[in-house]
């Protein structure tokens, strides 16, 4: 029986609010939860099902994670899954502090603005498949700690490190070296542009796209080619979609 | 004032039962909507707030709709949309009959099994935007009428035509000299493999990928090169992701 305080406290973690208050946030399913557990992530709590802690004893104990042992009921009423998944894990929130290193490495993504949650997790699942290991957020940026977007980066949160900073001082203050791509629509043919790494590229809001602090911050402007047809075109593609486009021709060239 | 059994009949439409019965669905939202009246969809009604209706007289008219008003209350009722938009139309669900030139007519998609709403309205629309006009789905695959699934396209359900078909079978029929790629994980290089169109891409399920009646009817394995790391990859890309990176290189070569 796990206690109503206890609930509580779970609960108060779907919310920002409760999340700075305790530090804390929540991941939830089998995949996940072993992938948080082999991580460098601090996880402070482990709720399960009886077989799950069975057969996981190995990953929790080498965490020094005494596991808390709870029915079906008790998951169905803490989780925030649809179809709950046997395990709900408590993690600290980590505190990153990125160097020069974590700046001038490779290829760096950053998002102005980006507000849907599955997007968020989606474009970080996508940047983790791309070998990103850093993200810079822009303030507004929906939060990484919300549970849809921990639940729709499939375990990539593990990997990944978002930071959120003022996006126009720290582009501004990226070695003038480093290109800074951004998608505009009157942007250079993205397969024709001569393109190069380390590099930063810069994804808009869902609806607005780049926002006019960092517009001006934008190195070369790229465009995706796609086909106009009679009947009309949509005015442009998912940001998340946009952002696996990108980075894989990025990484190719 | 709108009447109870008007409001009956629109929440109907949320469930795929209620569509197959009223062979109609509904499309939400003032740029989905005028999108909507400028096709060749068959809108049977609009419900509107007073100044949308003075400001769109000209597409409705041209469409013989005569709109009916409503107030923000009664909008907020029938709406699905968090943040409703002025306007809510009723279209009929088109029947349209796929032919030859359909099928050898340059970039095609098929669906083996996509189940997420949010997942296929994002896979129409990029598809809209790399200039696919068919898109042939499994019986199992989401409902395209499901409104979630129509706002996630932004549109793009005006543009595009999605058939549902035994996919086996169709795929089957094709004419041997149009290629059928699919993604896996062993798959060859996407940037090194000699690709052509008229082409037929099938994207399979989101966890499960393309099932096993597809698998053997694939003739060219793609994979998309990702960047293992030490401390673990992610399994996949999302299934939308992976479609947008697939659709825009076929669109290149």
């Amino acid at each position: 029986m796990i206690s109503t305080a206890l609930i509580k406290h779970i609960r108060s973690l779907e919310r920002r609010k409760g999340r700075q208050e305790h530090g804390s946030f929540i991941a939830e399913g089998d995949k996940t939860v072993r992938e948080l557990l082999e991580s460098d992530l601090k996880t402070t709590m482990v709720l399960a099902l009886e077989p799950w802690i069975r057969e996981n004893e190995n990953l929790t104990s080498r965490q020094s994670i005494q596991p808390i042992r709870i029915s079906e009921k008790e998951l169905e009423r803490i989780s925030l899954l649809k179809t709950p998944n046997q395990v709900l894990a408590v993690v600290n929130i980590p505190r990153y502090d990125p160097g020069p290193a974590d700046l001038n490495n490779n290829l760096n993504l950053a998002l102005d603005n980006i507000q849907d949650p599955g997007n968020l997790g989606t474009i970080i699942r996508t940047a983790d498949w791309f070998g990103v290991r850093n993200i810079f957020c822009s303030k507004e940026t929906a939060d990484i700690y919300n549970p849809k977007v921990i639940q729709a980066t499939m375990g990539s949160f593990t990997r990944v490190r978002c930071h959120y900073t003022d996006l126009g001082e720290f582009i501004s203050s990226l070695d003038d070296s480093i290109p800074v791509y951004g998608a505009f629509p009157e942007g250079e043919d993205l397969y024709e542009a001569k393109l190069s790494l380390p590099a930063m590229l810069v994804i808009g809001n869902e609806s607005r796209g780049i926002g006019p602090v960092i517009e001006p911050l934008i190195s070369k402007r790229l465009s995706i080619p796609g086909v106009r047809n009679t009947e009309g075109s949509p005015e442009s593609l998912n940001a998340a979609i946009a952002t696996g486009i990108l980075l894989a021709w990025l990484r190719k060239s």
